[in-house]
């Protein structure tokens, strides 16, 4: 065998271009089998229209239909949204070029960051078609759209423009993406549809039109014209940056002192911190930076973790908020009528310098499966996640809580429960560190795992307190009855034994029930107009009125104890509900709660509350959560000892 | 609110550098947290130095040691090899600039193959210590030493070249990379271990030496001097090949006409199957490639489906063997004594066109954990994966096999079973199609998902009849030694009574029995001196013997059936084992089995036979699977009916 040397190995030693790269490990983006490819390129181009529409404050109306052509095995997606456009030249790089986008360095919570997923579908469609994508895009109302075919030249990682004209559209704006793929639409098409359904139900302000192959139609309508709060660019945060980026940073900065350049290009960094932090780090602020060693800068980076420094701005993130992670739960339960739904929000939290929030929910009961794994809902920014539940930090952290306790089926504590729940997990950050660049899951990022194990935990703990209340508020209710019952019968038999007036029982009752007996309900009233809570709102179709409700709750406190109490009542209101009509007059009104201070309710008398709230849908308020303060927590059924405030 | 439009949009796009995409994606490749990091950074530095000495046919003996230097948090991790070095001008890219490389291009069985894995360690250094890598490189005996300092531009995915000097190495060729991390020793020291000692499992050739922080040195010794098979490089194969990559293919082509295109291009391709192909196609085989159409591609590419192409060549493949899968998974469970080790290899098999190969082990009993999941081993081309192994095609391919009726414990008949067993599974390909680029989970592709069920199907069967067998055998021999205990006696006492002499019971007890009973043994005697199977064998050590045992199988047949029984016994062998001394001479001996054909044996008569086996370490042989032709398998204990032939 002759001697093979370096020499010979540097003969092949070369440069592998990124769309070849990814050509090859076309797995790692999604596209592993053709049922796979059709869910990930109808993901890319919603995604990708989503975040165009909410980048310049258009509700998005978004058209996704897939068509059959020449063979079974073929089809293809086009995607049209009425977003900006794109300007003429960019669309071959948009389309045509990995790694190629406008929100790689922006850090801010958005769905698409690295410009690699749309171009990789139209790779993907040329891969295994051969044919060409087609980009339709008009930027403005006076301009006519453009409309190019390319192709994708993998050696250079560039794209061909194989045709290019102009064209009528008689929109204002917007983009129209068509690439023929090779795809299973019929293993994918139940795939598309949870997607688009589950994506419309956290993106509200969405209207999603999807027209099968055979023409069905499902329309997914928003629900608000409220389009969701803009994530807002930050600077990076100190916590958890790299000491190789901090280096990077210091080469491209303004900024010639070390003080200044902390303030300038970080998060949280006020005067007070970057004094705190150049002196623990022992250095002058008033340093060139350009000027500082490597070992000066691992001092600044060492520096940086002993001081307190504040938590990153969330601005840049645009969580779902409890209102919708409940209705969201609510559609995958209909026709189930579950115990309850909880949910829990963590406060914003950062690793490695990356803002991140948390928020779960949690289904019980009615007739989901009770001998099955529980079903795991997962969310990142706002997309669902529907592969790889198995690699993700979600299910990790699911699987280490011991649910036992909270009365789920468990083998030794740890694993996916079984039970009749549905969990539900979402992950807003600047960046989402998915496993891989086909984003189906999350990466096991402590930081990550810890908060979502805290969400989970402050759920689970929510559903232990309503169960005991609930068990706790039976007990007495079942008292309640035999007493109302039974005393009435024997005062009544034993007047007429002794042939005297049957005598007043609520001092009776009251001192047998020593309790302040808490007692709600929950209606809905059909209103006709949309509340419009901000003024945000840019488009609206007035041919499309959204239907909301009112949601009326009354609560009726009953003092069946034998002395008047006196004490102050709180009702917790969804985040995003306008408080409407509230009787009596509250002391408190704030975004999450209402409070009275309820005057001295004598002995066997009862008060009545009531409160009125909008832009909600039917069911996303449908239980009260009352607390109370100033009066012994354990006098009282229906109602929580107040720790706020 | 300013109206934003795609021209402010269009400002902000712009190309990302493939380095500053990784550089910002580091969990993609396996660099998620500072224990993962240095783990992927010993994989990734010995992945290369195994791929480099097996790629020139040197014997690899590789160091790697970590030391702690500055701070708890940081490592220097040093990979030394012996392999065949990197030629000057050569290093800045391999270890400077992610995706270049040499075998991205090759179809054949290697562990790198995108040029990422040692590039980005090298990056993962700088982003966390803001150091450099130090890469030393010897290509032959009278050259001097190259010693390099490396960072990496990221905005230019480029090297730049810190320092450059020479130096003496007394070794004649070789590489060593040094790159400083940020890293968790201390947690992620016991994974560096098993990641060596796995590897050096499958790896037998392979010498490593392993010496920690604290000076503490393991070396895991190579157990043969033979090299595995070398893979050889292969050319795509028509089965799965996308119709882009078809197209692409034929603009490469120097072939003029299409049948020689067809020929010259792709894997089993003979003038037959490409005359058959061409007629499917209903193409000339005489037109000229570069004048196809799409459409005639695509004629093309449906008629590589409708016809009978032979699989691929598997010599580009090199499975570990099932002697070293039984050795690995018997390191496992020392000190357990398990009940048996049972192992099986698939056929080589393709998916989109690349060849794999499927082979899985289980252990089971002992005293392994009886109410834990089991354990899973993965292995991808012979390294071990140690991540992520929720979202690996193996463990859903273990999950959807029903374990109950294979003795373990498994709800509902889905899910990782729970139980005193071990299954190890190694998937070699030109091409994994990992889930990532980190390598540590194999997607879910349906041709391998299906041959990994296929293969632990096969060894749960075996695992059915093994137990079958035992359990028979077990009856028979009570009953035999009841017989051979209770009859004399009986003889014994009756004789004394009629004072008669005591009568030989031969015959009886062979009616009684009415079965041939097989029984064996197996016994290992120490060899010095290595045998030689191949003389692939470049370098050995003489100072280092490797020291191999004897194995010495005795069989004994005896005939309890009342006529004389004459039949083929066939007795299984290890491929990789080589044949010694056979008694008595066998009418067949094959690298798969041995065959007797044994005389007609008398009544109450025996015969023995034996074999030995050289070339295996003690336990890799530890149990006989014998097989009989020619004779009602029924009258049999101790062999099963042979199906072969």
């Amino acid at each position: 065998m002759p001697k093979i040397t370096a020499h010979d190995l540097a003969k092949k030693q070369k440069e592998i271009s990124v769309a070849e790269f990814f050509e090859r490990n076309k797995h790692i983006l999604g596209f592993g089998n053709p049922t796979r490819a059709l869910v990930t390129s109808v993901k890319e181009a919603v995604d990708n229209a989503l975040d165009a529409c909410e980048e310049v404050n258009i509700l998005p109306t978004i058209h996704v239909s897939i068509s059959n052509h020449e063979d079974e095995n073929e089809c293809i997606i086009s995607v049209e949204d009425n977003g900006p456009g794109i300007v003429k030249k960019q669309i071959k790089h948009i389309f045509g070029r990995l790694l190629y986008g406008s929100r790689f360095h922006a850090i801010r919570q958005s769905r698409g960051q690295q410009g690699i997923g749309i171009s990789a579908v139209v790779l993907y469609g040329q891969l295994t078609t051969g044919k060409h994508a087609k980009v339709t895009s008009k930027i403005a109302e006076d301009r006519p759209a453009v409309v190019m075919e390319l192709a994708i030249n993998t050696n250079r990682n560039r794209a061909e423009v194989i045709s290019r004209n102009i064209t009528h559209w008689e929109k204002p704006n917007g983009t129209i993406i068509q690439v023929p793929i090779q795809a299973d639409y019929k293993r994918g098409k139940r795939y598309i549809y949870d997607y688009l359904r589950n994506t419309s139900i956290v993106n509200p302000h969405a209207r999603i039109v999807f027209t099968e192959t055979d023409g069905t139609i499902h329309e997914f309508d928003r629900t608000t014209d409220v389009l969701p709060k803009k994530s807002e660019e930050i600077k990076p945060h100190p916590y958890g940056i790299e000491l190789g980026t901090l280096i990077k940073i210091s080469k491209h900065t303004k900024s010639r002192k070390l003080s200044s350049f902390l303030k300038n290009e970080f998060s949280s960094m006020g005067a007070r911190t970057t004094r705190a932090v150049c002196e623990k780090a022992e250095l002058d602020p008033d340093l060139q930076v350009n000027k500082l060693s490597r070992h000066q800068f691992r001092q600044l980076h060492k520096a940086f973790k002993k001081v307190k420094i504040m938590a990153p701005p969330t601005d840049c993130l645009a969580p779902i908020g409890e209102t919708l992670i409940r209705r969201s739960l609510k559609h995958e339960t209909e026709e189930i009528s579950p115990e309850f739904i909880m949910t829990a929000t963590r406060p914003a939290s950062a690793y490695a310098g990356n803002p991140f929030q948390v928020e779960v929910g949690l289904v019980y009961g009615g007739n989901l499966p009770k001998d099955e794994p529980v079903r795991i809902m997962r969310f990142a920014n706002r997309v669902p996640l529907l592969y790889q539940q198995g690699g993700c930090v979600t299910t990790q952290a699911i699987s280490s809580i011991d649910w036992r306790r909270y009365g789920l089926d468990q083998k030794s504590g740890k694993g996916v429960p079984r039970g009749p729940a549905i969990i539900l997990v979402h992950v807003a950050s600047t960046q989402i560190p998915f496993t891989s660049e086909s984003k189906e899951a999350v990466a096991d990022v402590e930081e990550i795992e810890n908060e979502i194990k805290l969400a989970l935990r402050n759920c689970a703990r929510n559903v232990q307190r309503h169960i005991r209340k609930k068990v706790r508020r039976k007990k007495t209710r079942d008292k309640f009855l035999l007493i109302s019952k039974i005393l009435p019968e024997i005062a009544k038999k034993s007047s007429t034994m002794i042939d005297k007036p049957v005598p007043s029982l609520d001092a009776v009752i009251t001192k047998i029930m020593d309790v302040v007996w808490i007692e709600d309900l929950i209606e809905y009233e059909k209103m006709k107009k949309p509340v419009i809570q901000q003024t945000t709102l840019l488009q609206h179709d007035p041919n499309n009125p959204v239907e909301t409700v009112l949601t009326k709750s009354s609560i009726k406190v009953v003092n069946y104890k034998q002395k008047p109490q006196k004490f102050s009542l709180y009702a917790i209101i969804p985040e995003d509900a306008i408080i409407q009509k509230v009787e009596p007059k509250p002391v408190k009104k704030t975004n999450q709660y209402i409070k009275w201070n309820l005057e001295s309710i004598p002995p066997a008398s009862k008060v009545d509350v009531m409160f009125e709230l909008a832009g909600l849908e039917k069911g996303d308020f449908d239980e009260n959560d009352l607390y109370i303060k100033n009066i012994n927590p354990g006098y009282v059924i229906g109602a929580d000892k107040w720790e706020g405030d």
